[in-house]
């Protein structure tokens, strides 16, 4: 059973995710995401981002993840207790917990970046940011997560309150915040870190702690019209962030339902039945099949019936055809379902993104959770290059409705209807690291924008002086902590951290009130008033 | 014991800060901040920042912290299981875990806009970004902090490592980095929170989670210069925020180590009688002296020696004062403690806030930790006004150079020299939104733009088209998730949420090709070509 794991695959790479072969979908022609306009970047420094997109852009082909490992993860030293120093040194190893790392200024540059145009699209459609402690009541997480409750993390007992590690940001906190409040309408989002008691295998980029991004609207509101908002997100980031063509399966857990009870499988085994359909996505059908007769017991012609249908996908054409199903359109829970996404796939046009999506009746994600309409985006790629990893494609976002979540917090029960999505971001991140590690892109890890420099000795405190300017002019600046630095070294630095102009002042400069302002790349110098350097600098920035 | 609580004092704000009278300094005349240029935020969306720097210009007077309780502070209720939604509710309250509490939409606005400051002027500084784990392996923390081990929170044992939440930026997580990825030079920043068991008096604005702010600069660099740096870190970070006036206590263990040796003062004794000189800044010299004399069995004429030295604050003139101290000057500590202070300030003239900085004998922070430099930042404010709660002035950022931590954690003990600083956000966060309560300022929760309104039935369609193409140009907008919206709701929703402007769709603009763009403050409202209202909207936003 597994409850309220929106990206549920993402968190397992290694699961069936390895050999998704592109499938040929009725109404999906799986267009370039570039037929999405690319929506400005409210939060993001724009050439910060100019600068992701060009390392985003990348060879059109492959790509293939392989975790890149942030150097804290092999690194190893040992311990020399602080209170006994005198003793030898136990073997204590230095490391991080397993299943966690270090995230090195590379990987905080990345993330960075990714995380503000994913937060940039959440404000853009009018969300509110809201926070919640790391650890929540220990009872308030164990009964909602099912079989999942071992992955918790439990506090120690240390007297008071029995606490745990939250597993996520939306079925605990965010219920448990709209509930505890009375809040009845919300439109939030939240970016955070969970933790789960996973068997971590890096290599996969599973992780214990992982960064977790979620945006959800709460409240009584006209049919699909919120959630018709959550998919057309889900376009706007995926397509931000160039991953290569993306592909969003929809369905409705009711209509699944409907096709359960209208194939007669007994509600005792939907569950069971449900957990073997959800791996159409990498075993054949036959495969499948056999698990449901075999394993789980289900009459060969039931299991022929239930193929029939979840082996279809398409576009709102499918939606028309299972109107025509004579006994599925008997069914009251599925034609509920059935009315929903027709309309879903009305607005979705109307967004201009219904060609990102496909009707996908295998899609069948954590039942329990959902109550609703649900989805999950994977990216479509062509199989790996020689000598590349075969891609993980598998989920970068997913969500649904949950309608049921809120009322299980709440005293009297009231309901508080809600909608959202998940954006796997850790996996998001892991592309663009092992995508820039492949094209061998450099990375710069500071923003620095002038160095402050001297050919000669004993010019620190003017250097300290000029320095200081800057920074209270609001420029970013640098210079080396060293009394009498050698000017190749200074230059060095400059090339190698990338920082794109240098202000230089020596005798010659003091003597007659000017500093010499160079450029990193061009190597061209030219000699500025004292007085006017501030505004020359912005203006050079300002250009750049 | 204290060790590595560069903020020890703003943690316990309930600890003696209550009454810190502001001093006279003989070179510190407490000029106002406004006195040093207000920086440019790189980071910071300017509107944004305009919008908080109103928020932060106050009445001149007092200020007083009364933590603004999140509702979900006093919010309850009771939880039914979700397993067994049939029996009777259980009377388990919801709440969050004692001395945690949700950030609300309003409190998440504040933070954003102060760590986008605080960040912006790290980068300025060339840092780097780094992140660690939430939790350490136990054996790395435990020992560390001493009697404040207690304070740790453990992970239950579940398998495999034992594991502790960290409870600090900079002692075990960048320590433990450095340490172990054999990093000899970095200039890194973190944000992040930590957690620690204290028994919280919530309305000190005491949390068992809470965020951390911190900055440093690790590596082997000629005397002072990146230790001068922090300072000018702090007053650009405490200037930007316009708090009021502040002061920073400069002091050097070195030199408290001097005084002590000089006085007479057994080492046994050190620990205790620096505790009670701590003090000073919430006790008299009076009852301090009678704590040494009485509680810690100094003698009397010891006592009298030590308030002899650490009464004294001045600025550069009391560090020549000191060489001059025929004794003092004759210990070896103390001397280099006083060759530093004394570069320290020449480069903090060159910097331009030497006024800011006050070397005060009194500042014994934690002692195990710092090895060299020590210094702390307080708010200068006058007394209450009537009505308000007295202004728990106190630290509000501090560091300090720590030469031998780093080489604890390193196998063969190579040390790595640092300095840095942390900046009290946590208590920023209670002063500006108290002063933002104050003054009854009214947050904006959400960015949006533009609102896409219709004052007649059946648009839906219409108003789903047009947001689309604003969302994908870029522009922050909503609607209503009805179908039928009442005009007037419209209007009103955008007064509330403060959204500037409205595009009005209906039959007439239908028909003639154009929207309404209206003004909603002004309430002016304009037809405009459907195909110019995107460039119209942007020129107005930009104008705003």
């Amino acid at each position: 059973m597994v409850l309220g794991l929106r990206l549920h695959s993402a968190l397992y790479p290694s699961w069936g995710l390895a050999c998704l072969l592109p499938r040929s979908f009725a109404s999906c022609p799986g267009k370039s995401d570039s037929c999405l306009t690319m929506p400005q970047l409210g939060l993001l420094h724009r050439r910060a981002w100019a600068s992701l997109l060009g390392q985003l852009r990348r060879p059109p082909g492959a790509v293939c993840i392989r975790v890149v490992h942030s150097h804290s993860q092999v690194a190893e030293a040992t311990l020399t207790s602080q209170l006994k120093p005198h003793q030898e040194k136990s073997n204590f190893i230095i490391k991080t917990p397993k299943g966690t790392r270090d995230l090195s200024p590379q990987q905080m540059v990345v993330r960075e970046k990714i995380l503000d145009m994913v937060v940039s699209c959440f404000k853009r459609h009018g969300a509110k940011g809201l926070d919640t402690p790391a650890f929540e009541l220990k009872e308030m997480l164990t009964e909602k997560y099912g079989e999942d409750s071992m992955l918790i993390y439990d506090l120690k007992d240390q007297g008071g309150e029995l606490l745990s590690l939250r597993y996520d940001l939306t079925e605990v906190p965010f219920a448990r915040y709209l509930a505890m409040n009375k809040v009845k309408k919300m439109k939030r989002y939240h970016v955070g870190k969970v933790w789960r008691r996973e068997s971590p295998t890096i290599v996969q980029g599973r992780y214990r702690e992982f960064c977790q991004c979620d945006f959800d609207i709460a409240g009584q509101f006209d049919p699909m019209i919120p959630d018709a908002e959550c998919l057309k997100i889900m376009c706007e980031i995926l397509s931000g962030l160039q991953l290569g063509d993306f592909l969003i399966k929809v369905n409705d857990r009711r209509i699944l339902d409907g096709i359960f009870a209208v194939c007669g499988i007994p509600e005792s085994k939907f569950h069971a039945i449900c957990s073997s359909i959800d791996k159409l996505d990498k075993m054949s059908w036959k495969d499948v099949r056999h698990e449901m007769v075999a394993k789980k017991g289900l009459a060969p012609e039931v299991a022929d019936r239930i193929g029939d249908y979840v082996q279809c996908h398409g576009g709102v054409s499918l939606v028309e055809q299972m109107f025509q199903d004579s006994e599925l359109s008997q069914n009251q829970h599925a034609l509920e379902g059935l009315r929903d996404l027709k309309l879903l796939f009305e607005y979705l046009t109307l967004f201009g993104v219904a060609e990102k999506i496909s009707f996908d009746l295998s899609l069948a994600r954590g039942l329990d959770y959902y109550t609703g309409v649900i989805y999950e985006a994977v990216l479509l790629q062509t199989s790996a290059r020689a000598g590349e990893e075969p891609l993980n494609v598998g989920s970068v976002a997913a969500g649904g409705r949950y309608d049921g979540l809120v009322g299980m917090f709440d005293p009297k029960g009231h309901k508080v209807p809600c909608v959202g999505l998940s954006i796997g971001v850790e996996r998001i991140f892991s592309i663009v690291e092992q995508r820039m590690k492949n094209v061998g892109e450099k990375i710069r890890t500071t923003e620095t924008e002038v160095f402050v420099a001297t050919p000669q000795k004993n010019f620190l405190q003017e250097r300290l002086k000029l320095i200081a300017e800057l920074w209270d002019a609001g420029i970013k600046a640098e210079l080396m902590y060293k009394n009498n630095p050698k000017l190749l070294t200074q230059l060095r630095y400059c090339e190698n951290m990338g920082i794109p102009l240098m202000v230089i002042i020596g005798e010659q400069e003091l003597k007659e009130g000017v500093i010499k302002l160079r450029s990193v790349a061009s190597r061209e110098e030219v000699a500025i008033k004292r007085e006017n350097l501030v505004a020359e600098i912005q203006k050079r920035l300002s250009e750049s």
